[in-house]
């Protein structure tokens, strides 16, 4: 079977853009498997972008195509490229910090730029300049790999992967009394807030379930949050509106409000500014 | 052919929740009819998860899977499980209420709790506590239900129809001189109100198409809407922005604001706590 | 293969109306390939209904079947149809003004009034009036058209294309010193502001890349925005924040703020009280 495309953007589907790129793909190759991944990205936001090709990825098929485009693209020469990861996904995106999670935790083999002389739609009433790189650059050049019109080769010339655009990305750290981490992600729907801690680092650090930790969120130098609270294996252990820890759905540790919106709740927010601190019983 | 997947969650499209529990379903079998019934369910809302299926359910070919994961799921001991409809249906979901209405107005032959040691996934580093239910439980099982990986009986063992948790559903009453019912849902998008009276029960107090209705809406004791107002087959008969009384798309008696929105123009909601008489002539 | 059907309607995803409408085009025929355009257009709105369909149309298959409902239908004897394009593609939707733009820039070949006696969906529980014509009406007539269980002429009588409803298109003016047109739509995601002005007619009246053009914008009779602003051929050429103006995906002239939004931080939207001024060099 021909690789399936997964969609994420930041478009929505208020108008007819993410309506006008599926038919790209549905022209080059009827039979295509189309799915959305996502259209409600944050505008412009490529860390999110990364963060969510890193979140599901590897639950896909080896051979699946994402195609994601979060596309600020002001003021810069980004590329639009198609890395291939060292697993045997591809993604087709604007080389601009949406590869940095990919690249980092998952390994990119190769990556080339695409070539638009040959892999670009163009049309009639289309030989002038025209701005919707989603259905013509990404959409059409990703229809084309999945269709196996061109192959990885064709999609343009490769370049090194140290090249690839990255966001920084922050490690937490181990003191004698605490571990130090930040907020990376939220999950903007629940509201809950997972760090950058990995289970297994906190499991090293000497937490376990069960344990009451006096945990600590400054927001810049400014103490926002400072409670003893629980860190459990499920929701189902802690009492309704509570603030607990939790191992997250990809083995880093999370913080949540159970039935409640910690985020809102508590007026918190992901990035660098917010350090959350974990102080060992 | 295979049973399609329909899905229905309160999880949105704002994070990468949907697109991991797909990439699972995909992983267990590529050619997998994967159909969004809806991911903006009310959050938590178990009594929408329940009447939206009832809503839809019938509609579909008889071997259709619906996946539906409203999981407040906390300080209950809740279980997952799979049911088989009367009819041939099958919905696997947490037995927290959102099998009410599907229960009882299109009977549930068998229900199954799902055996998590066969049916979740496990991967390797995934051996750890993992909380996202939705992909790893409901997802997955589902896929493998689908695929012919696992026959119904071996979702899990088989428990009494009867324990499975249901909302209370209120029934309207017949009066000498009116009918009183409840808005049991609403349509969030037009702002319409679904009445928990039937068609056929409105019809043998009396009413029929064409009468002007004395119709009053109590919010607890609270008399909060008293008005002369039409029945009508179709919103075309109306005046823009009257308020109207109509049978609904599955045959109950509905009342709505003409290009307008009946619940917020008049600050109205759905719930045990709204009254609605209709008088007779 | 058969036909694809593309859904464009204002029912959003936050209750059962879709989940219902597509169960019955998979009841008519699994097989069928279903697709969301869109979900999201603005209610009652059959102008962005009628836009949508013109801006996607031609980038998809020429047999493709687009079902589009936005049906406010009120005091209106409004038809249900299906229209054939002169390349190829049916819309299936109420004759309402949502076939505007296909008609002028596409051109409809033969239009068919839908037959209810056999196009409209019966089940035992349905012999009543019934009130959801996207599911009942739309979806199931069109699902019986892409199955080819219909024929194009068995969908019901033709009528002349002429008594098509359609809304006013207002096309832009060029004078000695400058060209007046509208903004005719927006982009209500990233809030851009497309012109009914062609590229075509804006290279005309000696327009070029790059040229700084002085740009007046009224609303009625008030002037709301007056500036000097670049004519681009990318975002990546301007300074962000700043306004600009380039060639939008359809080859019309669009105004933009970027990395902002151009009708919220000018209080700005489209319709013919927005009349937008662009001065010669």
């Amino acid at each position: 079977m021909k690789p399936m495309l997964v969609f994420q953007t930041d478009f929505t589907y208020k108008e007819g853009a993410v309506m006008a790129m599926y038919g790209v793909v549905k022209s080059v190759d009827r039979t295509l498997d189309i799915i959305d991944g996502t259209h409600e990205l944050p505008q412009y936001d490529t860390w999110s972008a990364s963060y969510r090709l890193y979140q599901s990825m590897s639950f896909w098929p080896k051979d699946t195509i994402f195609v994601s485009v979060v596309d600020p693209g002001v003021g810069t020469s980004r590329r639009a490229c198609v890395a291939k990861t060292k697993a045997g996904y591809y993604v087709v995106s604007p080389d601009n910090g949406s590869l940095t999670h990919v690249k980092r935790y998952m390994g990119i083999e190769e990556v080339r730029e695409i070539d638009e002389t040959i892999n670009r739609l163009h049309r009639d009433d289309n030989e002038e300049v025209s701005i919707f790189a989603g259905r013509d650059l990404f959409g059409y050049c990703a229809a084309r790999l999945a269709s196996g019109i061109i192959s990885f080769e064709e999609v343009g010339p490769a370049y090194p992967v140290e090249e690839i655009v990255e966001h920084e990305i922050l490690e937490p750290t181990i003191y004698e009394d605490r571990i130090e981490g930040i907020f990376e992600i939220n999950d903007p729907n629940f509201g809950n807030l997972w760090t950058n801690i990995p289970l297994q680092t906190f499991k090293e650090a000497g937490f376990q379930f069960g344990d009451k930790i006096h945990t600590v969120i400054y927001h810049k130098d400014e103490k926002v949050f400072d409670d003893e609270i629980y860190y459990y294996t499920s929701f189902s252990m802690a009492e309704n509106y509570s603030v607990m820890i939790y191992n997250n759905e990809i083995n880093k540790i999370g913080m949540a409000q159970v039935i409640g919106n910690l985020c809102t709740l508590h007026n918190l927010d992901f990035g660098p500014d917010y350090k959350v601190v974990f102080y060992k019983g």
